[in-house]
């Protein structure tokens, strides 16, 4: 049998490694474990149905404070025939929750007797007379809690396969329980190596790569109920990774091996797999996460019961106990996007598996994908989308497909799944969105498209305050009030130069946004210029300078208001775009530009101070703009925007912009359009 | 000011808290600590927004195993017009993560290119050649990760107050992390009252109440991201409960002083509080919970740095650490359904506001109330429902109202709040669900209505391994089959004797679900005898001893087909029911009737052998009878189902049935009636 079985698909790839499992006898609950009655056992599984032991409640217990009585002696009591029993045979003072008196089998209520002293006169000592008066009837059982009203015993409590919540600790103690039985947390190893990774907080050198996967791995399996460990990083040394791993099978049940994302580290991890195991599957047809490796190795455990717990030994028989002389092992893929959706797709089903609950589903919702996607169509097709609510639309944007890009799983709101044999989906399409988020979080979600500034992630923190999420997407000025023609935001960023009449934004909404009412408000008038490296190395003053021999320009995207600014005065200088060497070099953020100056890309961009400042870049002050949001008229009147408009005109966000360098924050609110509604 | 304000309305009452912790400089997060950025963080909240330190990756990296190149000198390559490069001057061997040399400004993959070594021949040595050939050009910036490409350092990668998941970990990481500064957990002292009181697992003696909802709470406060701490039980006297309240209010920051239930002990908790501080609010119009008592007391601090951690002095100044001299308190209801929604209700939006985050909110949907539920028009009424969904309706049905009731917590699916002001909502309303589940996990529920049988529970416990949940409600058989008619489960348990034909069922349901197709199928057959205390005390032997005198009967509800038995054979027998004691006297399960039996509460009553042997009651048989599954046939048909027939048709169930007593699974499975679908 070959092992060099690149990218088959996923389900077969699940599928052997379920066989192999079945064949070693681990498909099923691991182990279990007695674990006292506490808070600690939340999020626990049950490993056995909770049959009640006890009754409860355990006795007739009054439902009030009040005096037990037979219902039978108490027929006849009327308001104007009231009737006197005696404390001791025919009455007894009960608080709530005392027993019943065995004659007894009804309460009357404190507050509907008139308590009597032996003589017969009105009393104060209302719990201790020597007799009651009562002007009405009882029926039997009332104001009795009935033995068993809450549990009987025998019944079932809770079944087997639960994750307890704290209600059903209740429910247990109430059922005569002081200790219950769980499925132990299976334990996974998760070894980093790479001669290239460097641990979290190192100092970094150029060709250091932050380990950061066993940490996402770690909490990942923690989420998931078992419970990792993280092991020292481990560098590329064929031995020295095989040690390592045999290591970690003998103490633990499933080891994680993460590869560096080169395709030679890879085959190390496939090469070790082999030589201490049997090679499943290496490659799997999923995006992202190819290189997927699955195996089994020998655990190396001599003895069955060195990894038992008391528990296990005590009750263990061949047939009960699972074998112990298998451990399977997963390659990861580097790439962090990889490395976390394959133990979403591989691990969370094994971990269900062993600790006897439901796989955990994420909730899925019916959107409307605003981008085409495009697909290979052999691949699973794993696609990170923000998803927002725009008017009474479920809208779902791809965000960077790079399997490098963590931060793309930060901002995902769920996942669009293209499935195998779909070559990808169109813009438009109805789709299944699987939510990482609750559907309410995302009713709380304003989509805001356009042109990037650094104060929106100052708003972002603000409207945080205010229990609003702010996403932003950056897809230039134009795109933004494309964006919004296309009700795919609930407003854009934009900073539009009309080179024919010097205004900003208004002639550019007219055209792109035809019959669309809009409210326009100024968030910061901010400067342009040109960012180079600290001390200028270059001596760039000017535009003038830009098609200088040995000067490499790196330019924002298409439609960016940065970019149209450039155009316009470009023309104005009279300077052909062909003459500048990166005007074609597009970067798609202020950042990203001031980046690519920072890391020696480029000499030089056009971008705003803050960024330059952020990078610790020199900037050359050229111009003053304004950069404004643009907002549909229904939705700047929603109640979703509603904090907005309260942070544009209050202090505090106004404060935190005017630390930042090159804003002016003067404009900050000031209405520049408001089209009314025609009807 | 009074503080006998009883039952202020709920929004007052939370007003109140509020506005006394706001008074209190405690309305805002407590306090932050800095934690090592491993799993334990995951679940913490940021108490500031994430700035990116670094950028990721913090260099060119080469995303791909190849050569570095420029991409200008690969101009005029073609598969016609080969181009070669020198290694070292023109080309380097990069490694997928590997930094691009400083000249490099592209990557060409390893398998589009030849190796060649010094004398220009083909060489085996990937990966050190002398030249390569290459056979295309390649754009500026292909197969490279860009400086910045995932994160720009000073770009906000989480806002405060977000609740880190596995993935922000990483990417906080990423941005040059290895710590992280969190809101510090709220420290909650939970604080059981009252001398009836024991604890959980003791051995009980009538009047005990087992102390649980220390435990349920302290799970709930640890669910929140609190940090509780569990009081020994204290016994009710005075003194020793204001000791013990100034003990916990000197270490923690909220008090939960949880009375028993009775009238008597909730003034105790007023007493206390009055004692040690301010009664804020004594009796809230929300039910179950009414007797909620809100205060604040002093702390009994003296030094603010006495409760604050070295983080926290090293920044706080008088502005920034909240005041140390107050601690709320909350006397929590002693009967367990309103100890926990007090908890929900009161204590959630407190935690949410001390970490900064927001408050947990459930799902809503909008289901149709299969009940009336009456409510008084003064109280915010929870009403726990069960959510499930037949055909294409989600219906909401209402559990048992008992604020004694724990298990109605464990089944409830949601809550339906009737606001103060509705007098109730009627059957067949729609209604907003809060919801407990996932909308997944209900949509695998099988809801079965009708009688009980023992069996049901077993049957619950091998549906769940087959990923279905029975939720089982017990309203007698005739009850079931108008619940069928209605469309409001998806099966009913039946054991109604025509006592006409002597035949069980069909007749009945032609006439409750005429024109409804069924599928009828055999549960089990079962022994139905009369219920006796062991040993049989009073000499029961047959129903003709039911009237004679010092018989205490009892009976199961209207429509159960126990009591349509027990008709029948009265009016063969020629006995009048009027002459039985207790005839009227209702129980709604064989369970509920045995423990009726058990307790002394009856004498005896007609029910089946598999009650009485839980209950450890002696059975006299007395006839066979069949209980079937009622099923519409759209319901036999649907995916939800199909597990029960595998069941009911195999071997693990069936054997498990004939180990309790008196049942018989030979006609388990048998299908009785199958009506085709009229279409």
């Amino acid at each position: 049998m070959s092992v060099y079985l690149h990218d088959i698909p996923l389900l077969e790839a699940q599928a052997r490694l379920r066989q192999a499992l079945q064949d070693a006898d681990l498909w099923r609950v691991l182990g279990t474990e007695t674990i006292s009655l506490d808070e600690n056992a939340l999020g626990r599984v049950t490993s056995e149905p909770i049959w009640a032991r006890i009754s409860s409640p355990h006795y007739h217990a009054s439902a009030m404070d009040g005096f037990a009585v037979r219902a039978l002696a108490t027929n006849g009591a009327l308001p104007s025939k009231p009737m006197t029993l005696q404390i001791g045979p025919e009455a007894d003072y009960v608080d709530t929750g005392d027993p019943l008196p065995d004659w007894a089998n009804a309460v009357i209520p404190i507050e509907n007797v008139e308590s009597l002293d032996e003589h017969g006169k009105i009393t104060e000592d209302v719990r201790k007379p020597g007799y009651i008066r009562i002007r009405a009837s009882v029926p039997p059982w009332s104001h009795v809690r009935p033995l068993g009203e809450d549990i009987v015993a025998t019944q079932l409590v809770l079944p087997a396969g639960h994750t307890l919540r704290p209600a059903d600790l209740g429910a247990v103690a109430a059922s005569g329980y002081e200790e219950i039985k769980v499925a132990r947390k299976p334990k996974v190893a998760i070894l980093p190596t790479g001669t290239e990774l460097v641990p979290i907080g190192s100092e970094l050198k150029a060709g250091d790569i932050l380990e950061y996967n066993s940490l996402v791995i770690a909490a990942k399996i923690k989420a998931m109920g078992g419970e990792p460990t993280r092991f020292p990083i481990i560098k590329d040394d064929f031995d020295l990774i095989c040690e390592r791993v045999e290591e970690a099978a003998r103490d633990h049940d499933l080891v994680l091996l993460n590869a560096g994302s080169s395709a030679g580290a890879e085959d190390f991890s496939a090469k070790v797999i082999q030589k201490l195991g049997t090679l499943l599957v290496h490659g799997v047809a999923v995006r992202p996460g190819h290189p997927v490796i699955l195996g089994v190795i020998a655990s190396g455990r001599k003895d069955r019961a060195d990894f038992l717990n008391d528990d296990e030994i005590a009750s263990s028989s061949a047939s009960q106990s699972p074998r112990n002389d298998i451990v399977p092992i997963i390659g990861v893929p580097g790439y962090p996007v990889s490395a976390a959706l394959t133990i979403d797709i591989f691990v969370e089903p094994i971990m269900a598996k062993w600790l006897g609950r439901r796989p955990n589903e994420l909730q899925t919702e019916t959107a409307t994908l605003t981008r085409k996607i495009v697909s290979p169509p052999g691949d699973d097709d794993y696609v990170r989308v923000a998803v927002g609510k725009v008017g009474d639309r479920l809208l779902a944007a791809p965000l960077s497909r790079g399997a490098g890009v963590i931060t793309s799983l930060v901002q995902a709101d769920g996942l669009v799944i293209v499935p195998r044999g779909a070559q990808g989906i169109e813009a438009g399409e109805k789709v299944k969105v699987h939510l990482y988020r609750s559907r309410t979080e995302i009713e709380r979600t304003i989509l805001c498209i356009g042109s990037h500034d650094l104060t929106l992630d100052l708003l972002a923190q603000f409207l945080a305050e205010h229990d609003r999420r702010l996403a932003s997407a950056n897809v230039g000025s134009q795109g933004g009030l494309i964006a919004l023609r296309r009700a795919e935001a609930h407003l854009a960023g934009s900073h539009l130069l009309d080179t024919k009449t010097g205004e900003y934004n208004i002639s550019y909404i007219r055209q792109y946004m035809p019959n669309i009412p809009v409210k326009v408000v100024a968030l910061v008038g901010r400067e342009q210029g040109l960012l180079v490296r600290r001390g200028n190395p270059k001596g760039v003053k000017s535009l003038e300078d830009l098609n200088r021999p040995g000067i490499q320009f790196v330019n924002r995207q298409r439609g960016a208001g940065t970019r149209v600014l450039l155009d316009y005065h470009l023309n104005l200088l009279g300077i052909a775009r062909e003459s500048i060497i990166g005007y074609n070099q597009e970067e798609y953020t202020h950042l990203g530009l001031a980046a690519a100056i920072a890391s020696g890309r480029a000499d030089c961009g056009l971008g705003i101070a803050a960024a330059a400042q952020a990078l610790d870049l020199d900037f050359i002050p050229l111009f003053q703009e304004r950069y404004d949001l643009v907002i549909p008229r229904q939705h700047a009147d929603s109640h979703l925007l509603a904090p907005l408009f309260g942070l544009l005109t209050g202090r505090g966000f106004r404060e935190a912009v005017s630390r930042l360098t090159g804003y002016d924050v003067s404009v900050m609110g000031t209405v520049i359009l408001e089209d009314q509604l025609n009807d």
